[in-house]
């Protein structure tokens, strides 16, 4: 396991980096801003896109696959999208490559060069877009409701694990809508099923808002967020769904004839979760001791730790085991009997609270003869000795408790890290002592907004959809404004 | 719906096209060679991932997920690799477009050159032996057996939906081994996994075999695979899976220590299917009408229209169907009840024939009378009435009928269409008037393999893993030759 981790009060950024790579989550590869997602990783991921899979078809989405290619000129037709976009894109240039002809090795082939430059997809808006152009003629084709898990680029120039790389994977949801107020109203949806997940799933507190114009998606109307605060008092943005408006139906040319045989152009929304998310499951709930995972995404939720000396002692202890394994197993509840040789109980103790198992239970001599199992919960670290006859209960209701616990110490801490603030010097020492989110008066421009930003670092994080009508002024310029919004430093 | 398909009988090639577009499987998008999956055709593939999926977990094997991009000094590390894949790749060459200094567009920023151009994985054994080195320093960190679903992209210069596309959906499994015998044996188990899929869940007869030298992967020492058979006499290789050898472990300087201690390079496989399947899928059992899906793969099974004149009979027919369709669907048989006002029953039945929906009730007037369903299988188009009492059974058995009869038409088609021959005239008029799979006597030579391909555009398929020995002589060279190995034409 190599020595324990760095501790968050000791450098938290240095934390999390160390977690993910230690707890076998992700780890940079050769290739960069590229991350490779480790199986132990990947089947949490594999359990967010379950959960999430199911949530879309209950709300009548279906999944498709578009391509992974973006012709240059589709990227243009939006205007404020090409330049949300252009400055941070992979570019495919040619479709060969051949032996040097000084025998240097392999080089591009200048022969093979591309008529046109294609974009590897940062989002798929615009040959989606293309797309549905054919699929729409009526409102009888309408809404269209279609998601696609994939892999999308952007460029960034400063990568961190599943926060932020060159390459990650996500889902986007790309609908159509005979209405604006069907389309506001799927965009809405979204936004409330994004945060059902992320706090009955992944145990995450959220607040739901709408993006102030600066912080929209580019070529959006409206877009509608979750907002979640990690434990060093940054906010990160889990999701977010689009309100299009007519935009990409218009730079696409997407038109349909209306009840009234009258052609109109296309409502739209698109919206999307990636593997950031994991990022926001790993900073809100682990500890120094390693990662701790709500139950429902745990891909090992019970694990069972034989202590024993020579194969007789093993023998009995598996025979209490198996059917214990069983059971559990036929009740739905993942659990690994870990009976390797290879290491003692004490190193496999580290290595699961390391990785985040909610429930682990140990079975040595003493627990063959009082007939009892040692449990330990991962949230609270707290241990008990439990008669077998009650074991199955005992951990059935420990996976609800610790899906529980571990959402309320969230809740709790979002909670108690929400400050109403008057004045921009009272706004910048809670950003600067406590962090979290700051409930402050703003004026509504962009101008306040950005200084505010280059002089704090804190960005406007979202209008909550829940905000309460009141009487200020901007705590910056003194202008009316009639509701506070919320700041945060965020990643 | 628009007009019927183009019979098989008069261009089969058109017929299969046709049919991928108007079954709503797939169609071409704006960028070359890459294709659209539609919903109807990526619930087919989501139904066979999910298949593959659980028989790979099942035989031990965990997911993961690698980068996109491989860097092009990595393909070249091994060389016939590099040989078989750079002649067909996408480079990415830049990271930034910009606007036009002459306000032209949008055009590449020549400043933004990659250092080392990325290449768009086509496979990915580099990327992943890059990683492996790192992953593995013992033999207790064997057997490494991870699988990962991604997009791959080939620069094919003629494309078809699904055939061959630039970009395509696949599994690649990748596993290292303390071993060769256990490499070995991990190549030769999944090409039996793939056998069992293509079988028993796509209904689609296979032929285990190994590939010959000039048939296998860039890479590999022994290519195993499994070949079907297309209604018009066309091969079409499902799947493949590969021994590496020791050659990615050489080329990536991947080494273990063994039980001994001693430094040895690591034994590796590959494996993969792709969304090639769905061709092999829709051609082996698809007819004129349509497409014929395997019940266990069909996204919906059972399809319900109702006969009705006005509200009050429709009321009467769906208080009938709701409790039907309930029961059904807690047996996990999906079932779509088609309601819609808008398209008349002829109408819904060329479309769930089209579209290869496997059963098709129909309940009119009459049917209320005399409390009956009228049942139509897809597959014979037979038709018959059935009291709704015995009902479910027949839906049930029904359902297993027709992934046998499906499976056992299209094995007595492959079966019919192996021929022996003796002599190199014999098996050009074969290949010519009847087509399928020949088996004749080869002199075991690359040059002769070739000769019969640009004579007869017949390769080699694969030897057969339950050939039988038996004295011959090369129908071409007359050289002596101890098994007859199988040719064909393939897509």
């Amino acid at each position: 396991m190599g020595k324990k981790l760095t501790s968050r009060e000791e450098d938290y950024s240095k934390w999390y980096n160390e977690l993910v790579v230690k707890a076998d989550l992700a780890e940079n590869s050769g290739v960069r801003g590229c991350m490779v997602i480790k199986p132990y990783g990947f089947a949490i991921w594999e359990k967010m896109q379950a959960g999430l899979d199911k949530m879309f078809k209950e709300t009548g989405h279906e999944n498709a696959y578009f391509p992974l290619f973006i012709p240059k000129s589709y990227l243009s037709k939006e205007a404020s999208h090409v330049e949300g976009f252009a400055k941070e894109c992979a570019v495919v240039t040619h479709y060969r490559l051949k032996n040097a002809e000084d025998g240097s090795g392999i080089v591009v082939d200048e022969d093979a060069k591309l008529e046109e430059e294609l974009i590897v997809r940062p989002t798929s808006e615009t040959i989606i877009w293309d797309t549905y152009r054919k699929w729409i003629q009526s409102y009888r084709d309408l809404p269209l409701l279609i998601n696609q898990w994939a892999n999308v680029v952007r460029w960034e120039m400063r990568t961190r694990l599943f926060l932020r790389t060159a390459e990650f994977l996500w889902q986007e949801g790309h609908t159509a809508h005979a209405t604006e107020k069907e389309a506001v109203e799927e965009a809405d949806m979204i936004m409330h099923l994004y945060a059902d997940f992320a706090e009955n799933h992944m145990a995450v507190p959220v607040i739901k808002g709408t993006k102030t114009e600066s912080e929209r998606f580019a070529g959006a109307v409206e877009t509608y967020c979750i907002e979640a605060l990690m434990q060093d008092g940054k906010a990160l943005q889990a999701g977010t769904s689009h309100f299009l408006g007519q935009n990409f139906a218009k730079a696409f040319d997407v038109k349909f004839a209306n009840k009234e045989g009258k052609q109109d152009y296309v409502w739209a929304t698109s919206w999307g979760v990636s593997t950031r998310l994991m990022g926001a499951l790993i900073m809100t709930h682990s500890d120094d001791n390693g990662l701790v995972l709500p139950p429902k995404l745990a891909p090992i939720q019970v694990v069972i730790v034989p202590i024993y000396k020579g194969e007789e002692q093993l023998n009995a202890i598996t025979e209490k085991v198996n059917p214990l394994v069983k059971e559990l197993r036929s009740k739905g509840i993942s659990v690994k009997f870990d009976n390797r040789d290879t290491h003692k109980p004490g190193f496999k103790f580290n290595e699961y609270e390391l990785k985040g198992v909610p429930v682990r239970l140990a079975i040595g001599q003493r627990d063959l003869e009082n007939d009892t199992f040692e449990v330990a919960r991962r949230d609270t670290l707290e241990k008990e000795t439990v008669a077998a006859e009650a074991i199955i209960e005992k951990i059935t209701s420990l996976l609800e408790d610790i899906q529980t616990n571990i959402y309320s110490k969230a809740k709790t801490h979002q909670q108690s890290h929400i400050t109403n603030v008057e004045t921009y010097e009272e706004f910048k020492k809670v950003l600067e002592e406590k962090g979290g989110f700051v409930a402050a008066h703003w004026d509504g421009t962009i101008e306040t907004e950005d200084k505010i930003k280059t002089e704090t670092k804190a960005s406007i994080r979202c209008i909550p959809i829940d905000v309460i009508e009141e009487e200020g002024k901007c705590m910056v310029t003194g202008k009316p404004s009639s509701f506070r919004v919320l700041f945060a430093k965020a990643y």
